[in-house]
């Protein structure tokens, strides 16, 4: 029987062979939940997501969102998934018990979220969304505004959003003009207008809590001047029920390529001058409070995208077993048609999507693990270097999952061939839905400033430094067996090369080559994404090896799978990863070299070329 | 004013100062042309296309088809436009004029079609399809074949197809089960069911000519078995009159991702018993017959593809030059926002569009001109090594366009960022439609082993040698110039690369080896369709070279580009060709030696793998 959205033995693969989530139960954090607890909750998600949720995704697609006299109405068949997503308690799985949350660690919430966001990310959207606001409102609210706020939009009643982005300040949230005026009762009047509003308004929750960024009078130009507030679509009186409208109110919603199911929204607030906001923390500690929100939404965007990939990978694998076309370059002309997956081609496309889509899901898995870790740190340098870790990796998992998982799922769209690009198959709306990855929440070109700026240098680049130590650690263990020790070499090389590059664009970034460096810092976060891919995939094959050894009761190295090691499950599943990390390592890590050489050569047309060379004109 | 879908400057600069099409006019054959004819045709076909066909573009993707009671009605804005299209003469512009044709080289063909399949190829597909119909009744049909149907389908008033796929014979087109019935009078009785058939059911013309592939009762199995029928919508009279229904219904229309504007239909032959067809050439010579459609279609296609990255990035080029955001990275903190053309990843994306757009544009010219050299060719030698080009290069045009142009669609989304994902402009649909080209008329992978197990090898290797050939010549040149002697020994050593990667793919074919290297066919089509970029745009520089030292005036190497010269539009245009060259060799190409090596390499593990170990069971 073919899996749907996720692999469940590669989730459990990731989750206890190489990151140790049981492990985690030895904390006292984690002490009262076991093996059996995760594994049983994983499953529970994955029943709500392939039955309950799933079905949504392709007809929330074709129902697409209706906007009406300023109301936004979403599929119906939304609000059943909706109840049982937030009644479920995935909404709060990972949070504190204190506020309501389930516990969780963070690798099993991200492990149970792979089945709920990859089943249709439009629609769990309205629950994390509303958790995202909530969570400004529990790190950062007075008592009195997590007491009004909190249980609704945990649970799921209320939802929540992100209002940042003007028509003239995108990607510059610095620019934006959406003012604050302070009443005498302690309350702002808000006036302005904001753009590509993620569920800025629907008919799903009774509220909608909207954190706003916006700047008080007087206050300085820039970033540096900008507030956050909460502006609820309906005010909340002191009992929690629902008081007039707050005078937010939806201009329109994006048509767009795709995520049809979720409504994109142009919200102009205090049109009637009747939009009354509460100040979040403090004046002008805007940007510093919505990144807090931002950073997470940048995570959970890499394990959108990545999720999408996994699901087209399944669908594309299955799809590649069943459909019969030509014969087995092999066999003899007279031969039946085969399954697709016996042409080389179509095993090149697969093996390539596993590799990324596998090497992905432990990347997304480890950062999960170093909120775990650092949640149990028993000192705090060691709580530091993983959050620290966290940060230099977001932007990397950011951009890197959600352009690679455009790319898996394009190729799953191609191992159709042209049923791919029918609407008769999910594939299409993958591809269309993962496409929006690369640019909300910052754009691939924002991210990849962030690390090379930023993350790298971050600590005198010692959360570099604590990751190079990382992949260190694996090759080393890599190393010392004869099936891994060529593999180790290759991944060391690629490793070695993109630490020279790193310190070459750290040195161009402060020299007069600033924009040289900024024009390379794409390709090198993808060259960073490349050797991450590498050392996880090659951190799967160190796990492999000894349970090969153990199956196949060698004690010497592992051989070639022996027809009677076929039939045996586990040694399949050992075998192929360790054949894909031999893929990726010597199929695609000396491109990733290429990359670096590029890097190295630095040619700076990019940054020479006449703006009216461009042509055009 | 900003240029829409193609480069006029560029289009130009590749007609006559790299490809010398005004040189053709002193052929015989073209003896009646001239380049003031040449530009008028263009202009005309520039005006047609912007002013009647691009307006249909968003208005047929919004209209998409209408299927009822087996009649597809596609947007009623395609009349006129297809009309015009027709009535000026543009389906056979490069026809010789003994049929009706314009007699155009193909190069000038090419360069209005730029603007007219640019502006909307489900458009300009009811000419063009029925041109290829045409084509093969011009070349293998009899008199009486041709005295009915030539005229209505080169007038663009019926419209053609090709019926080749069904349910169970897509790539594998020998599988297929129509048949045919020799009739007591002559004709045949067809029978069977065709699927994804572009236009193969519409209200825009009065009769739709069907070539269609079917195995004649007790013919061979597989493709030599297959032979090729005239099947009309509704049959054809002897006075050219239009006469029954010919049993050909369409049973359904795809509903596809992009697109919307072009009827892919599912079409039952002679379900009534009443389907009559006449044979096409001799009986079982289907597939060679078909295959003279087929490979000016993988031609086409690849135009198609080129077209749409062409004005992507137009578009997004303007986008960049007129939207304001973010400040430059040189400039004060003070400074007013900036066009986004002056963040240096904006520029990275755009040089990158630029390098893959004026590439593919050699490219596909550089073709066009092959036949156009046939044509004329002075021995048969020489016409033979030109065609001998064509074949060579087909398959690498056909998917490396598709691919390519797919990503520069996607990059110019990523420009206009959330914008890019929405209705409102025209990048979306441009990513949409791009999709299709890597699928249709053979996938990459058919076009990869086409290369691989054919091509290359074809005449003894003589038409990869010739090719080789034409690239040292640019080599040379470019060497022999001091601004460029360094590109050219880098794209020496790619072109080494690959004819050595070319040489041990073709000994691994004939080896025992032969599934890893058709694993290895794709990647090795890519390093080919990169090195093919790299030479024409170091073909482009060695032209730049001399116009600038003119314009200039200085007797020595090119200098950076003066301030003075700044204003100079004919110097910012061809140091902007420098530039390219020289991103794509020094940045680009080196990704492509990680290619190579990567193919050099020779990992086998696409092959090893077990199937059960692609997981997903």
């Amino acid at each position: 029987m073919a899996q749907l959205i996720a692999d469940r033995r590669d989730m459990e693969f990731v989750l206890y062979e190489q990151l140790n989530a049981e492990g985690l139960t030895r904390f006292p954090r984690y002490r009262e939940f076991s093996r059996k607890m995760f594994d049983m909750t994983i499953s529970e998600a994955r029943q709500l997501g392939i039955r309950e949720i799933l079905p949504t995704f392709v007809q929330g697609d074709r129902d697409g969102v209706r906007f009406e006299n300023g109301r936004v109405y979403v599929s119906e068949c939304f609000r059943k998934a909706h109840r049982l997503f937030a009644e479920g308690g995935w909404i709060t799985i990972k949070d504190d018990p204190e506020v309501g949350g389930q516990g969780f660690p963070h690798m099993v919430a991200q492990a149970a979220s792979e089945y709920l966001v990859g089943a249709n990310f439009a629609l769990t959207a309205f629950g994390t969304l509303g958790h995202g606001a909530g969570k400004l409102i529990e790190l950062y609210g007075t008592s009195e505004q997590k007491r009004k706020y909190l249980d609704a939009l945990y649970s799921g009643h209320w939802g929540g959003t992100m209002l940042l982005t003007e028509p003239s300040a995108g990607s510059d949230v610095g620019a934006l003009t959406t003012t604050a005026v302070r009443n005498p009762d302690g309350a702002y009047s808000i006036t302005g207008n904001k753009i590509f509003i993620t569920n800025g308004e629907q008919n799903l929750t009774d509220n909608i809590i909207h954190p706003v960024l916006a700047r008080i009078e007087g206050a300085p130009a820039g970033t540096r001047g900008i507030s956050i507030f909460l502006v609820p679509k309906f005010r909340v009186n002191d009992d929690g029920s629902l008081g007039e409208f707050n005078d937010v109110v939806c201009t329109g919603v994006e048509e767009k390529m795709g995520l049809h199911g979720s409504p994109t929204c142009s919200l102009t607030l205090g049109g009637g001058g009747r939009c009354r906001g509460e100040l979040l923390g403090e004046e002008n500690q805007g940007m510093q409070i919505m990144f807090h929100m931002m950073n997470e939404a940048r995570l959970d965007v890499g394990a959108q995208a990545f999720t999408q990939a996994s699901a087209a990978y399944l669908y594309a694998l299955n799809y590649a077993r069943q459909r019969l076309q030509g014969k087995d370059a092999a066999a003899g002309s007279d031969a039946a048609q085969s399954p697709i997956i016996r042409h080389p081609d179509i095993r090149r496309m697969l093996i390539q999507m596993k590799a990324y889509v596998e090497g992905m899901r432990s990347f997304v898995y480890y950062i999960s693990r170093c909120f775990d870790l650092a949640a149990c740190a028993g000192t705090s340098e060691e709580a530091f270097r993983h959050r620290m870790l966290i940060e230099l990796l977001t932007p990397v998992v950011k951009t890197y999952c959600s352009e690679r998982g455009f790319d898996v799922c394009t190729l799953a769209v191609q191992i159709y061939g042209g049923y791919g690009f029918t609407r008769e198959y999910p594939v299409e709306q993958l591809l269309r839905d993962c496409k929006i990855t690369s640019i909300y929440e910052g754009t691939s070109g924002i991210q990849a400033m962030d690390l090379l700026g930023r993350k790298l240098t971050m600590k005198n680049g010692a959360a570099f430094q604590a990751l190079l130590c990382e992949m260190e650690t694996t090759i080393a263990r890599a190393a010392a067996m004869p099936e891994l020790s060529d593999m180790a070499s290759g991944l060391k090389t690629v490793v070695d090369g993109m630490k020279t590059a790193a310190d070459t664009l750290i040195q161009l970034m402060m020299s007069a080559h600033l924009l040289e460096a900024l024009a390379a810092s794409h390709p090198f976060l993808e060259v960073m994404g490349d050797v991450i891919m590498g050392w996880m995939l090659l951190w799967r094959a160190a796990v492999a090896v000894p349970e090969l050894l153990r199956i196949s009761g060698s004690a010497s190295a592992v051989e070639e799978l022996s027809p009677a090691m076929e039939n045996n499950r586990q040694a399949v599943f050992y075998d192929g990863q360790l054949k894909t990390a031999a893929y990726f390592i010597h199929t695609l890590l000396p491109i990733t070299e290429g990359k670096i050489r590029s890097l190295m050569r630095r040619s700076d047309e990019v940054v020479r070329i006449h703006e009216n060379s461009f042509g055009g004109l």
